[in-house]
Order: C-alpha cells, then structure tokens, then sequence
C-alpha cells in the first residue's frame, strides 16, 4: 500500500518497472510495481537481464535477520545493458553489458573506500537492497526487477561472450565473495587451498582457486559430491565425516576458505592448517559454532579470519579474470513466477550450484 | 627413588647439582640432587644465576597440566656463566654471560627449524623441563638447579649488565612469548597495539610494545594497576570492566596481544580492532573462552591468532634488542626455600611481575 502511495507521488519523476518481492513479512514473493529514479549526472540505468538467487535473498525477505524494510525486492547478482548514463558518465554508454554486485553506493571518504574496499566503509556501505537511500520508499530495491539506476562508481564493466552472461550473474556475489580472500591470502601456484562447502560460495570459491592456480582441495559432507566437486576443478575431494580422510590432510593447508555459515566443528578444519596458516569464513552462523581450540592456534600460529564480499576494484578485476580464463557459476535458470520454490529447493541444498532468475519473465 | 638409583648408575660420567623439585604428584617441591651430562662436542655447561618463576613452572610442577613426569624440576627463564664448552662450541666461552630459555633441542631438519622458528618444529621441540632426552632420567630437568648443559644452538648471549642478570632471566619465556607476536604482526611507530592482561607476560608486553615505538595501550580488570601500567610505557590504560572505556577504542587497533589464559569474553576485545587487525592469544584456557562472535571478524576482515613462544633467532634478537634499550623485567627476588609460597602467591596474582630466584640459595 506505502508503495503504491508512493509510485503515484513520484511517478512524474521516476520510471515504473515490474518487480517481485515481499510486502509484509512472512509473506511470498509476488508481483510489484517499484519505481527508479530518474539517472542522476553520475547515474548509469541498467534493463537487467539476470539475476542470481543468493541465500542472502531467502533471510532477508523471509525476515531471518532483523530489520528487513518493506516491501523488500531482493537480488544483488545483477547483469544486464546500459541503458541511459549520466552527464557525468564516461565509463560506460548506451548498449554496454555490466553487473551489479552487493552495493550501490558507500561514503567515498573513509579509508576502507580510499582503498578500494567499499565492503568495509567506515560510515557502512549501501546495500543492494534493504540500504538507505534517499529513493522511494527510502530504502534500496534490489535485482528482482526489470531495472534498476546505479552510481558509476559501482557498475562492473562484462567483457564475457553474451551466451555466458546469465552464468555471469553469480559473480557479482558469491564470486566476489570468495575471490577476495582467496587474493587477500595470496591463494596461487605453490598454495594448497581447501574449499569447505560446495554450494553456491564453495563451487565459485573451487573453480576460482583452480584457476588461480593454487592446489585446490574440496570439502564436502555428502559422499555424493566428491565426483561433482572434481569436476569444478578441486585437485582432491575429502568427505569431511570421515576421520581418516581429515587426518592425512593435517598440518598441509596455506588456506581454508570455509563457506559453511551453519555451526560446526572449526578445529577438525584448523588442526588441517599448516603453520602460520589462516581459515577465513564468509558465513555467520544463526548459533554460534562450538569454541576453537585455542592450543590448536597457539602451536602453530595459525588463524581464524573473517572475510566480506569485495571491493568494487577487485570485483572487476575476478571479472576479467574470470573472462579471460572462462570461468562463470554452474546454474539453473527459472522464471521470475518460480522464485519461491526456488528458495525452498535452496534451503534444501537442492541447486548446483546457483539459480539465476531470466529477468525477462518479469514482463508476463 | 627412581632418582636416586639412575644418579648412582650415572655418577661416573656425569655432574651432581642441587635442585628443587617435586618427586611426586601434589607433593611441594624440595631439594634434590640431580644428574647433568658431561659437555658433548655441541655442548655448554652452565652455572645458573637466577631463574625466572613461569605460570607454566607451577602448571607442570603440581600436574595440572597432563602428562607431567617426576620428578619434576621446572625452570625455564634461565640465565648464569658458561663453565665449560664442547670441542666445537665457537659462539661461547668460558666466563661467557648467557640464557636459556623454552627450549633445549629441536630436529634441525624440518622447514621450521630451518627458518629458525624452532618452537614450532614439525617433530617437537625438547622443553627444557619435561622434555624426551637420553640424559638420566630420561625427560629434562630445569632451571631450578645449580647448573644445567645445553647444545649450544640453544644457548642465548646476554650482553645486559652484571648487575641487570637477574631481573633479564623473564626476558627467555615472558619476554620472547610476546616479543615473537609483537614483531611478527610488526608492531611499532604509527601502530596502536593492546596488551591485555599486566602479569608477568602483559607487562612484558607492554614494555617490549612501548620500546618498539608503538602506542600502547594495556588493558586490565584492576582499577588499581591503572598507574602501574602507565609506569610500564602504557600511553593509555582501560579498564576492561568499563563499557564507556572500551568503546572509545572501539575500531582503532592494529594488533591485540592477549595475554589472559583464563576463559574470558573475546569479542569485547576483537570489537576493537580495525579492519585487517589482529588479536593474538598466548595462552590456552583451561575451560574454553565463550565462542567468538563471527560477525565482529567477517565485517572488518579482522583475525583471531595464536603464537607460541619464539624461535632462537628472535630470541637472541629481542635480548640484543633489551640490552641496547635497557629493557628488563619487573621482578621480586626469591630463595629457593621459598619457592612453594611463592608459587601460592602467584596464583593469587600476587607478584610484581615476576618471581626470579637467586639460584645460589640451592647451595643453602
């Protein structure tokens, strides 16, 4: 109702486009109309043509975290074309092919944006959806949408082939997610790197460390992985319920990039560091996961890290990484109208590894 | 009796020293007479001075730790002259002022070892007590005796003055264990690092933080060691009760050197540092500390690390490194004969930072 008050009072000024989202909590998603603003000087409007499905989306509109904004249009793995810029623009023009990741704007003035870190703005980045902006309904509406209007600042230019672009899509998060501490802790040629998890982070975050170069070692729980999980490029495979596995991988790893947010076990993966070693996780878990050893750190000197999406440099920089050596997520394209069973299937681990919504369905 | 049989057996190749310490579990440490090697080719003889009284001594001593074998003689912040050196010994000669510290041996083939970073040898270092030897009785014997024989690559130079000996002797366990972090995460100008906990490692800490050019601040439960601490090098002090007191520091700090090994609220600590910061534990709870809040690590990229000890190398780096800045330890001399209450005393956090005990008073 907010929403249709407020599509009336800026209508004059604002562009109408087709969404699905949730107006009120615990409800599905349905069919919206949201409005965008008119492009700013700086402004790029995007008509998008993908959009991943994160686990994200599912906590935020099914109001899992707290302070979820209604109505709330979810989605932050956003590629489509240009289709209008700004004066101001000089990096994109009309026709182009770019994404939109997990922020559309942060306070360009702090160290961390200084840096090129946007994802640890001092003063908070704006998120995708569910961010501040002076936009109706005063907060941001995110990629399950026919368009959306982006500062310059955070639009990634898309150098793939075009048949490539829907797969493209879950770069903007869950690979960025996983590239930028697989960079951060300098995963290469002559790095033994393990991947905990193979769902949408954990898949990105194995073919991205193969391609990196690193020796890439696959963590999963289900026997029924291990040959998937070669097949994205892991060098070897280990079923994490199986002690004996685990224990001829101890004291080996330079890297555990740990994409697993539900509670578990942490020392059964850092007693597989080696000395000066560092597990970084990506993912908050509802309940805390039980304490880590303490000893298991001290006497090799390793650590447990934390590590957020990307920055907008190095999010276009795992762009044409993953152009020039081919890499794109592994999908599973459904219609806008599917999106709900699409978060049950989710919940269930029942995707590989991504589903990437064909914005074009919005229309009908 | 196990004792004094080997020291009958070995007599005829070996040296007799006084010593204290405890021949059984949950019995107070006493004298006893002990057996030491003569000096192999690589070896040096040591008369000890002082040795320094280590929370670990008291741990080991009345078996808290497990796996304690007696008879226990503990100590291992030693500091004496050298009386005899081996046919291949160069780097010492008699009359030489030197330390020993954690350790006595160490593989010399693994890549830790390698790199001169022998406490964490892939085959395990030999402590100085409590450690696997061929000498009578078959595990090391510290330095709360009259004399102890070293290989020489784990004998330190100390070139403090005379009149300093004693109060250098913390320097080989207290000084090392946060010297080694504090250097490895580089602490010093332009860096703000916390110490938490001002015992006979936090002070340390604290001193080694201050002479290496950071700014320091030492973070205690006590109101009352506000001043000491300051006195210590501390440009600032918190006390850690106080809410208003920690979130004025909240995101502002490179490195925490964590010094506390009881069970306490890490993400009161972690919530301090900035982006890419570091806290460091070097001490292993006995009861886990309450799990860490992953969020406080993801959102800042921030690291929970452990760090044990130091190597050789940067051992005799930080002693270098003392003597030329005239740093030392805040003790209180002890007799040997007093060593039982002195241990009661420290867990009751009763010292000013650390016990040394004049080892001539074994002669008594």
């Amino acid at each position: 109702m907010r929403l249709r008050r407020l599509s009336i009072v800026y209508r004059e000024q604002t562009t109408m486009t087709k969404a699905f989202g949730v107006v009120t909590e615990k409800a599905p998603l349905e069919a919206l109309e949201i409005v965008r603003r008119e492009p700013g000087a700086h402004d790029v409007s995007i008509d998008i043509a993908y959009c991943g499905v994160c686990h994200s989306d599912l906590h935020q509109a099914r109001g899992e975290w707290a302070g979820t904004l209604y109505p709330c249009v979810p989605g932050h793995e956003i590629v489509g074309r240009v289709t209008a810029v700004g004066s101001e623009v000089s990096a994109f023009k009309v026709g182009d092919t770019v994404g939109v990741g997990c922020m559309v704007d942060s306070c360009q003035h702090c160290p961390a944006c200084d840096e090129g870190l946007e994802q640890y703005c001092d003063n908070g980045f704006v998120g995708t959806y569910n961010g501040t902006t002076a936009d109706a309904p005063g907060h941001t509406l995110g990629g399950y949408s026919q368009s959306i209007v982006v500062s310059d600042k955070f639009v990634l230019k898309i150098s793939h082939p075009d048949e490539q672009l829907a797969a493209v899509a879950p770069l903007l998060c869950a690979g960025i997610t996983t590239w930028s501490p697989l960079r951060h802790w300098n995963a290469g040629p002559g790095k033994k790197v393990g991947i905990v998890g193979i769902g949408g982070l954990g898949h990105m975050g194995v073919k991205l460390a193969h391609a990196l170069g690193a020796h890439v070692v696959a963590f999963t729980t289900s026997e029924s992985k291990r040959e998937a999980a070669r097949e994205l490029g892991a060098d070897d495979v280990v079923v994490s319920r199986n002690a004996d596995e685990m224990a001829a991988h101890a004291n080996s790893f330079d890297l555990i990039l740990n994409t697993v947010a539900a509670s578990h076990d942490l020392d059964a993966f850092t007693a597989l560091l080696k000395r000066d070693g560092t597990m970084t996780l990506v993912g908050v878990p509802e309940h805390p996961h039980p304490s880590p050893n303490v000893a298991a750190l001290i006497f090799r000197r390793r650590a447990i890290a934390g590590s957020l999406i990307g920055g907008i440099a190095e999010t276009q920089e795992m762009l044409d990484f993953c152009a020039e050596k081919g890499v794109v997520a592994d999908i599973e394209m459904i219609d806008i109208q599917d999106v709900n069973e699409a978060y049950d299937r989710m919940q269930k681990s029942d995707v590989k590894y991504r589903f990437v919504i064909d914005n074009a369905t919005l229309q009908a």
